[in-house]
């Protein structure tokens, strides 16, 4: 039932992971916040349950879910992948958004007894929407999960997030990657589900909104996972990989680093030019750090992309700035938009409580 | 007018700062998201702005204050220093906590005029409290728009943080260095202030949270400022500093790089041997990541920080894990901790709505 990791790189840890010594000499010379590279993300479970008593979080079964019972009626929204891209997913689980995140181990997808636990947990019922980014091993994961869902009288769908218009097939993935619109999917058809919509309406509402959607991304650092201890490809120091994806998946091309207003043009153009042509309306705009860029560089590109934007004669009517859908340590940055019409946008403003995104309550 | 710096390795921009071509190549050598180091100030405010219609940017007077019209009554909060530790100051100013953030350029002191100006900008006529971390160049320059403030017939009173309990006296600073109480005192007495409390009742609230709050800092690597491009120490592949400053100032030792579980002892026995006891008293908890760190390792991290706290008999009542008090993109982490009575407690819960801190509202 243990589907393939979807980054070949990072074996799954195996069922013996819990059962290492935490002390071991080897599993200490990365330089992390890591007990065993076998033991993170049953460790980051036990923190994140400590954090947030908002959350229930089954960390032998691998799934989080809010704490509250589900509400008859409600469709519940699903959604996973490999760690490694906090605070997504599990940090969107909350009234508003998700009711469940099955996280896999870093840069591996999940596995369908997560999916099916988790679903069963959440189901009230009404359905079950899974969200699944477009990996090959999450894409067949919850294809077996949904299976497995049916044959326990759940009823599922589910929405592809493919936004990334970087490269049309990559390392792990065919068609084009799920990056950022994860975050947009999740928002504005979790408050759909929310208003108590059929399981129909909300995976309609999901899939317009994953195809409205479009994201790009440059990597100035690859990332480092703990099992690896090194950075996950080379790029020297006066290079960008343009177009990287969240597991450090080679983009288009590399180019010399250049100033924040002309990486700000790169991105809005890529992304706009994808867009589907719609001048008189808006956008929700995300311009998201891959987890090692610090804040104010953020704001820095932000204050650049706006103005391209603007330019580009796409108006903001939404806007969010940071750290969202990372990869590990990775210094760099991803820009998505969303075409949002009013619907969208008054969903997107409705009330959200996650760990990660939280307003109106 | 000009204070001097607190680190002296990052000259201030001067005047012809926002005159340099953006666009130079010397600029962009640095691989990070910025167009000049002599820029990146202005260009964040310009994004901040951008991103935060709820703020009100003076990017020529540099400062940051809530988009509506102080409140008749209210006494207003104002605190800044150095730039690279977003989200603080300018992320927490909001309803329910500051009023306006004076940010410095990277790791230098704000000026006393934009203090002033900060401070003009937002007193009702009920006063202002300055929170200053405890940094030298901060201190006089906070003492200096004290009295300019007082000419002009502006009543202030100052707190002044200094929860870091590595070293007695550091690089920039006489007494212990201030980081991550400074977000438990814009909290707790912003909302005290929120409440109507006179300037005497709200800088008492703020000198007790200080007091009753303690923190410790572990790196992991250096941060590099834009400015010099390299990082501002360094360390061996296999060793962290214990006690680091938020400006990579030394802490107390080297050491070679442990296992999650030891170094959460280690930042907790350092904290609580050094906190009041008070058997009985809770503490509020923020495990925060200083830039560079994943959001999983802070996690991993926390789930051992909440079992040792337990273990030493410290109840937390409440918990906030995530970057707050940055040093650019140093790897690390900080613990805070602050023995909270009840009033402390009901005051964090109160409602706060800030570009970093948002809940009740």
């Amino acid at each position: 039932m243990v589907g393939p990791p979807t980054d070949p790189a990072v074996p799954p840890a195996g069922a013996g992971g819990t059962a290492a010594a935490p002390f071991e000499q080897e599993a200490t010379t990365v330089k992390k916040f890591v007990n065993t590279a076998d033991t993170v993300l049953r460790d980051a479970l036990t923190g994140l349950a400590a954090a947030h008593p908002e959350l229930s979080v089954d960390i032998e079964r691998r799934f989080v879910a809010r704490a509250e019972p589900p509400r008859s009626g409600k469709v519940a929204l699903v959604s996973g992948g490999g760690s490694g891209h906090e605070p997504l997913h599990a940090g969107f689980v909350g009234p508003g958004m998700l009711d469940a995140a099955c996280p896999g181990e870093i840069f591996t997808s999940p596995v369908p007894d997560q999916m099916l636990a988790a679903a069963s947990a959440v189901d009230s019922g009404a359905g079950v929407l899974f969200v699944v980014k477009n990996y090959t091993g999450d894409v067949m994961n919850f294809e077996m999960a949904a299976d497995l869902a049916g044959d326990d009288g759940i009823e599922t769908a589910s929405v592809l997030v493919d936004d990334d218009v970087a490269v049309e097939d990559s390392t792990f993935t065919a068609g084009r990657r799920g990056t950022g619109a994860t975050l947009f999917v999740e928002k504005i058809a979790g408050a759909l589900a929310e208003e108590g919509a059929d399981l129909a309406a909300v995976a309609d509402m999901a899939r317009r909104v994953d195809e409205a959607s479009r994201s790009f991304a440059i990597a100035l650092t690859a990332c480092t996972t703990p099992a690896s201890g090194k950075p996950g490809f080379d790029l020297p120091e006066d290079e960008i990989e343009v177009g990287v994806g969240i597991h450090g998946e080679p983009g288009r091309r590399r180019e010399k680093v250049r100033p924040a207003a002309e990486l700000a043009a790169l991105l809005v153009d890529t992304v706009v030019d994808d867009l589907a042509s719609a001048p008189d309306q808006p956008a929700i705009v995300l311009l998201n750090g891959m987890g090692g860029t610090p804040l104010i560089e953020l704001y820095v590109l932000f204050g650049e992309v706006s103005a391209r934007l603007e330019q580009r004669g796409v108006r903001v009517a939404r806007s969010l700035v940071g750290n969202y859908v990372t990869s590990l340590d990775m210094a760099g940055a991803s820009l998505t938009a969303c075409r949002a019409d009013d619907r969208m946008i008054d969903l997107w403003d409705a009330p959200v409580r996650t760990p990660a995104l939280r307003w109106g309550v």
